[in-house]
């Protein structure tokens, strides 16, 4: 057997003009949702998130606002530029580009984001909300790895779900996210005993490790739906000098066991900025009290 | 074999002997812990509960303050003494006593609690500490059930453990406090398939589901740790007209394979009321910048 491969490219394309779609809906409503990305530093790859970011908030007929803070900028500064984007009506969903130079302190920095417009979901706020149940802003790549689940598998109740890895950006919300479909969810991590035992009993089964093809073949159960969260940059088999992007899991034994797996790259990635939009748009909807875009959020 | 019986009885009294010997410390230094209750109607059990707290809280050398408000209290007015109470420097734990009456909504109340006095845990921002890695005040049944599994097994790390119920007030706090503990961590539920078998693999099996006696004595792994959370009133077996209580797992058939299990009642039971004072005391010291208690928290 040899599964089907999930295109994440093309689901995010679709969420992406499904975002759009309710944008307008909104705007005729008289709102247009707005998101403020906030760069500290000149990191190059940060610098190509946040063009990424700024491209598709715009394509999808949203606001963009962009902030850029010199590497040394005072805490106080940051923290005065966030109080005065809580407080206006324009800007529904606020990031700071993660990493933020060591003088700051990221757990500071997010909590000083207005829950409400916290999109990325990192707050201790939302993090709660989520664990007990409440309309949280979820982080993005769970949410969009909830929503290629949801588009292949539909009801999920009873399915045994083993999540590898357990950050508070990825595992554990993923986790919650999980176990609200009702699965049966397992949570393992660097300590793990037997992970290859725990994985093969999964009927889902998402890595988000960041150790290069650690899944193989024979830990996936036959038929499961695998995710793969994990990006590293190896070296290329066949051409010197040259690197690939891999996962997590090993993806050509994977495929011939598993019934449905992401590939990397073009599996889970492209669904982080089309979520970020989602978050944008369904923390505007909330707080104009406009219905929850349907099919976008948890 | 016969399991060892996880005496909680004796280990709580232990437990508010050790807070005991804290609170003379931070009296020493000149703060006196208080905890206030509030209760809402007259609701017999509650009253009981209520009595048990304030007992045990002036036994420990804390302040206890109680709040009897009727059963029709209008909202505004529980906020405005919550109010006063997270205003207050003589209080440093605050709960209502549940269930309130149903025109007062839970998660509100608890919402209006200070989180650093929310000595139950559950409110959304302890939640989400408790599932970020931060400081948070922990739910204090499960915060009980970690205090025994610490004591009796020490390094938990690897351990494979299953989380039978995924209530806010218990499963899921539970379910955390396991994975900071290292282990690999199952959250199972009434959608669960073959629980019987999931069971099977752990190594620590905590049941709170309120079932009686649900958990067979072949559910569970030889030689495994048994934690029974659930308590239900049952028919007396001897005594016609009579009841007793019971767990969620048959005590007969465990003791038999596990290696250690809690009995129902003199298991979990008693480790509330003690991980209540261990929260107030918690909640004083850090907010007078005091050391935290050794041992008292997760
Ligand atoms: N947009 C996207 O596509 C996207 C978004 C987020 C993340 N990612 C990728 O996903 C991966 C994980 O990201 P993250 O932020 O969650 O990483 P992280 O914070 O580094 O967490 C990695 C997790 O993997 C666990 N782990 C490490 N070695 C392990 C092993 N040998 N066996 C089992 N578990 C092991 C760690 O366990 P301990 O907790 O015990 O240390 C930890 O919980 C990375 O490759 C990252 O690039 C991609
Ligand atoms: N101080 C103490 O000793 C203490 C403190 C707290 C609780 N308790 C006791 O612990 C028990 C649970 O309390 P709680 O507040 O957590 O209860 P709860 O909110 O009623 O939650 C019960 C949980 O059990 C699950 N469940 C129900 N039937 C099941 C089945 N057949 N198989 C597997 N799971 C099943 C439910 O699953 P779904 O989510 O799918 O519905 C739910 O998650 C009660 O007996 C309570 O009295 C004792």
């Amino acid at each position: 057997m040899t599964a089907e491969i999930i295109d994440g490219k093309a689901f995010a394309a679709g969420i992406r003009e499904k975002v759009a779609a309710e944008v307008a809906r909104v705007k005729a409503a008289g709102v247009t949702p707005g998101l403020a990305v906030i760069l500290v530093g000149e990191d190059p790859a940060s610098e190509v998130y946040v063009g990424h970011k700024h491209k598709a908030t715009v394509a999808a007929g949203m606001e963009s606002f962009e902030y850029r803070l010199p590497a040394d900028v005072p805490e106080a500064e940051l923290f005065a530029l966030i109080d005065r984007l809580n407080a206006d009506p324009a800007v529904h969903g606020i990031l700071c580009q993660f990493p933020v130079p060591d003088h700051l302190d990221e757990r500071r920095t997010v909590a000083r984001i207005d829950p409400a417009k916290d999109v990325d979901g990192l707050s201790v706020v939302n993090a709660g909300l989520l664990a007990t149940g409440g309309d949280a802003l979820t982080p993005c790549t769970p949410l969009g790895c909830l929503m290629l689940l949801r588009d292949r598998l539909g009801d999920m109740s009873g399915l045994s779900a083993v999540v590898i890895g357990r950050s508070n950006l990825f595992g554990k919300p993923m986790a919650q996210l999980l176990l609200r479909e009702n699965c049966t969810v397992t949570m393992a991590h660097s300590r793990t005993r037997d992970l290859d035992q725990v994985c093969r009993g999964a009927d889902i089964l998402v890595a988000a490790v960041g150790r290069a093809q650690m899944v193989k073949g024979d830990w996936v159960k036959p038929g499961a739906t695998v995710i793969d969260v994990g990006i590293t940059r190896v070296p290329h088999p066949d051409l010197p000098g040259k690197t690939r992007l891999v996962g997590d899991v090993d993806f050509a034994e994977a495929v011939e066991v598993a019934g449905a797996i992401t590939p990397v790259p073009g599996g889970v990635g492209p669904m982080t900025i089309a979520c970020l939009l989602a978050n944008t748009l369904t923390a505007c909807c909330r707080t104009h009290g406009l219905p929850a875009p349907e099919g976008l959020t948890a």
